[in-house]
């Protein structure tokens, strides 16, 4: 039996749907000995599954990256069946997913042969059109590995990271390293200043968040200039605003990083209302099968 | 069912000893999830389990580094009926065991009370006195985390310098960090010249492996000079012998790293050689309860 806590009814796991409490892997999956997988987080909204496609065309290209053999159009039919297994079929819900590289006596190199394992499930989840939160965060050392742009299940050095935020009181942690801010511990950052939006590259120190990418393309249709550059921790006084991004934080204004303060009280900066605002608009449309 | 393969016969799991093929837990385990959580790997020579305090101690001290709550003390009795039940008491094996931060729904920071997981398995396993392979390695990036003295399963990093080195026909990984040599993908590295042995500091870049502890115990004990320092990749053509040590792995001489080669055909350096003899003579003492 699972404890308590908000688990949800059901589980796919390798094309069986299963009640939370039965969902159980073999402790040889090398998901369970190895972090050997790839995971992904989707929304589903007022109009269908928020760039479904863009999550699910991420995962695949993350499991070719690290060669796990799995088609991920395999998954759509499931997701069906979940999410009304789940009583969950077209309610706002939050659906996540993660593919390791499956079954075989433990030994570091990949087996060959070897069928990925599949699991997934879905829980009811609101999510307002804009995050009305202003987070504060910690700065941590950014000491996970360099290939942040794989999205693993190796996720040791983020939940650390995670964890310094949550026990100080925080929402968050922003990640330093070698004196540059690459992301959060489960987002990516943006600054804003003098009117332009400022991010990391996404190179393979931070994770390209899909998020990320619709904030960037949300920027060339509004006009809005973007640097994609390094932004050295010493410059975050110089910066007008700062917000955080991520599927389910959507775009979160920042009112603390570290020592620095940005604006007063509730108030959120101008370009980030205005992307928060261009964002909510397109949960009015169905964004399922749109690439990014 | 599992695939065929060398699993073994009985895994114990938080109490219960099972068959392999029922060994299964839950997928909301934060192992399979996050990859949160520590393991050890010991051996079971003819005079009991080759330094298995000094096994217990470090899986307490890694287990605490990341605050996982569980006392490894709970660890000996189960490791006793887990021997037994797999037919190996007093048995060459090989001993697996892993412990995690336990079953919670999915979020970053550390669930407050949940229950760490303990997994362990015994298999068949001979170890001869010396190992007599000459090992070929290749040299690859070192992109894992900043925290490798944690002896974590988030494990992806290693797994692809290793399976790089397996595609290639080779036997191991050396792996470089800003143009220094820190170690195997899971092996600790040294290095011989001039008869002294050189090896990477325990800083958090390399696992402080209990054979590497015993290395340098043994070079003490013959007067052998160890000089704990980096080595940067341009010195290799300089070095008289190199070796990778592990628990599994013992001393293994280094015939190939990259494009230098060590030595000719069969041939172990002198220094490999004394330490490899030295080595050989530990197993014929109970060092169950040595502390390192």
């Amino acid at each position: 039996m699972l404890p308590t806590g908000n688990f949800p009814k059901k589980v796919y796991l390798n094309g069986e749907i299963l009640d939370s409490h039965d969902a159980k892997i073999s402790v040889f999956d090398r998901g369970f000995l190895f972090g050997d997988g790839i995971y992904e987080v989707m929304v589903q909204l007022e109009n269908g599954i928020f760039y479904k496609k863009a999550h699910l065309d991420r995962l695949q290209d993350n499991l070719d990256k690290i060669s796990i053999l799995f088609d991920v159009r395999d998954i759509d039919d499931a997701l069906i069946g979940l999410l009304s297994a789940s009583g969950l079929s077209q309610k706002s819900s939050l659906i996540y997913m993660q593919v390791t590289r499956g079954i075989a006596p433990r030994k570091h190199a990949y087996p060959k042969g070897a069928a990925a394992s599949v699991m997934m499930y879905a829980l009811p989840y609101e999510l307002p059109p804009i995050n009305p939160k202003r987070m504060k965060a910690i700065i941590e050392s950014d000491f996970r590995w360099h290939r942040c742009d794989i999205k693993s299940i190796s996720l040791l050095g983020n939940i650390m990271t995670n964890e310094a935020a949550m026990e100080s009181g925080n929402d968050e942690a922003a990640l330093v390293r070698n004196g540059i801010l690459t992301e959060g511990s489960h987002t990516n950052i943006f600054f804003v200043r003098d009117g332009t939006v400022i991010t990391h590259p996404a190179d393979e120190h931070i994770l390209n968040g899909i998020t990320r990418k619709i904030v960037l393309q949300l920027c060339g249709e509004l006009g809005i200039p973007v640097m994609e550059r390094p932004l050295r921790e010493e410059e975050i006084p110089d910066m007008d605003e700062a917000f955080f991004t991520g599927t389910t934080t959507q775009i979160a204004s920042i009112s603390q990083l570290g020592d620095h303060s940005f604006g007063h009280g509730d108030e959120v900066g101008r370009t980030t209302k205005k992307l928060q605002g261009a964002f909510a608009l397109l949960r009015e449309k169905d964004t399922a099968e749109t690439t990014l």
